[in-house]
């Protein structure tokens, strides 16, 4: 039996997969209007400034700052209208000494103007001048030319994903394709005699499938195109044909096994004979979790994750999603997992050299958050679906006591 | 001018509008595989127990608690070997005292036995019995049919948003299709003369459209399927023709409208006369942002939301997905917006009355995490693009000092 011969802290297993697995993200052109979440593969420039013409940001009238310098209300300046620049037009009036001309929220400012006066600090003065009651600085009221962006400025990173705002700074510039990284596609094999589809009726001793969904959706969202490989049965032919497969065909390959040693122990031999370096970690000091496999084998990444469906999804979060964001580009472990803190409903033990990750329910209390911890087996998928989230307790704590507080990292 | 008659705080605002919009969630059948991030319409009920037999956690030996008590590696229990439980099968022995089967992970306990001792704890005696070196508890490393979940137990309830590890639960039990509350319509609504689509080149006094973008990918996020309506010129019958037909097929309808007061007035008008109760609130104490109109008509949500980027994007958040919330029968302000904290880096002034949405970004110096103002006119969209987050100063506020921490709500 080779178990755990390589039982790695969650540090050291990444740190020593990480050395081993560097892929190159591959850029693909997308639509910026379908990129939303995408990871930029090439940093997008500005190709012209933004906004191209200078723009009011108020109503009123463009003029030029000497014209306006000492005006009140006492004292107001006159200027006389020479016109009114129209939405989605040039202007076709340029101001000389003793100018003015109507401008709208957003509109060009005309040629000879350096400043806009709001409606509210002006007033008519006959049917062809105006009173400003009060003085403009240069720029004043004004959006300049580039002032939003300049031409030739690097507008997002490489690495960096795309949010919705992002979308419409692309768009604002005109840019409508994008370099993003490939979506890495992710083989989900799911094993046992056991394991049946869930649409299906389990027979005495049999349980529906339910891995291949859970992490097929986890992948989904951390940026990865899920490609399902279906069920396969407890026998070595069928899962190393399974992995050589899913090896030639895909970026990344989870297996989700079945947990008792014999399974362990096939996985452990077909991991090894896929290529080289071949096994990295053989267990990892985890609780729950430890029986994880973690390989690398002609540049692909394998995981093999205990079958129990709350290990798994630790396992994923730790390993697997960090794995997904090596291959767009990003920082792995540059995700942003919501957190909250809360109160400790209950003693905690640990055991130092072991990390336990513990599933919270969140319940408040007389105007306090409490984490409540979910103490089912990691078995039960039901500990997910209670849970609101989950509290790490790192390697070197003996457990944390009642009533302390904790970072509670929220299930999305 | 009919120019903020009804201006009101944010809160009183919400609490007005949600007082006339009441909309019922509409149940529709989706495949539970596709029903990721969908909010339940219907509470769904597990259909039997989970597990439906008693299942062992480990590998090892069924066993009889009894027949181990008191033993111990000085004084083992004997017990003869009769037979082993297959993965996915029914076990096909029934104990009687002094016997044991053995069982792998996950499989079958079978009939008499009411306890699991590891492998780890037991030897071989010989070729039909084995020594068990450490006496087992009732229940011990057993899972107990329906200690995953009950039959008849409400798995999850109205309104719950469903996460990977949701879809997982409702598949274990055979659940693959649940009624979730149908996605409202949104109709996106651009205007302005000067607004042209992303992929033309501005002529002189234009700019590409990018809310009408921005705001959709929101509204999808926010769970709403966003129906373009295009950009939609500056002319009454225009404006009054779009939102009637927006009225008819849609569930809420978003206008972001020009600036100008001519344009908002405009708007004003045309919302007013799409139905009662008509315009609730026209002008908010928030800024970036006052400009907005709320409205109800014909029990349709109405937003007139201010042209420049920022605002549109701070009011949407602030007002259109808690609507979306509300049609999908979830907590209108549930939505878990992530949060960090930093300290300011520059001190913020602010005018009591006034809510302030500041948008910042992150810098990390000298191992804290500081916010870093960004002072851009809210009609640029780089604005949004360079800010990480947003700080809120609340209405009595006078403003927040330099180094004071604040929360940081990130945008995603």
């Amino acid at each position: 039996m080779a178990e755990f011969f390589k039982v790695l802290t969650p540090n050291d297993a990444w740190r020593k997969f990480s050395e081993h697995y560097n892929p190159t993200p591959i850029p693909e052109a997308v639509a910026v209007v379908d990129a939303l979440d995408r990871f930029l593969a090439v940093a997008p420039v500005a190709p012209h400034d933004l906004p191209e013409f200078p723009r009011s940001t108020v109503d009123g009238y463009a003029v030029r700052a000497a014209d306006t310098f000492g005006a009140s209300g006492s004292l107001p300046a006159f200027l006389d209208v020479v016109g009114e620049v129209a939405m989605g037009r040039a202007a076709d009036v340029a101001l000389t000494p003793g100018q003015t001309a109507i401008v709208h929220t957003g509109g060009m400012i005309p040629p000879g103007a350096d400043a806009v006066v709001m409606v509210e600090n002006t007033q008519r003065a006959d049917e062809i001048s105006i009173e400003v009651l009060k003085a403009a600085a240069v720029g004043e009221n004004v959006i300049q030319v580039g002032e939003d962006v300049r031409a030739g400025e690097q507008i997002l990173p490489i690495g960096h994903r795309l949010r919705p705002q992002d979308v419409g700074g692309l768009l604002a510039v005109g840019i409508v394709t994008v370099e993003a990284a490939r979506r890495p596609r992710i083989a989900i094999i799911s094993t046992g005699d056991e394991v049946i589809p869930p649409d299906q009726r389990p027979g005495p001793g049999q349980i529906r499938d339910i891995n291949s969904y859970t992490l097929s959706l986890l992948a989904q969202r951390a940026g990865a195109d899920p490609v399902p490989f279906g069920i396969i049965p407890d026998r070595r032919a069928a899962l190393e044909g399974a992995c050589k497969r899913a090896v030639e065909t895909c970026d990344i390959v989870v297996l989700s096994a079945g947990s008792s040693v014999s399974y362990r122990d096939m996985s452990f031999d077909v991991i090894s004979e896929l290529g080289q370096p071949g096994v990295l970690a053989h267990g990892i000091s985890i609780r729950p979790g430890k029986p994880t496999i973690i390989g690398v084998a002609q540049g692909k990444a394998i995981f093999g994750l205990p079958g129990n469906p709350v290990s798994a999804m630790v396992l994923f979060d730790l390993l697997v999603a960090p794995a997904i964001r090596l291959h767009l580009g990003a920082e792995p472990m540059g995700a942003f997992k919501p957190q909250v803190q809360a109160r400790l409903s209950r003693q905690i033990p640990s055991a130092a050299g072991r990390e336990d990750h513990i599933q919270v329910r969140l319940e408040t209390r007389t105007g306090e958050l409490w984490a409540v911890p979910i103490f089912g087996k990691s078995n039960l998928i039901y500990t997910l679906v209670r849970a609101d989230g989950v509290v790490r307790i790192p390697l070197d704590s003996l457990g944390i006591e009642q009533g302390a507080w904790v970072t509670v990292t929220l299930h999305q």
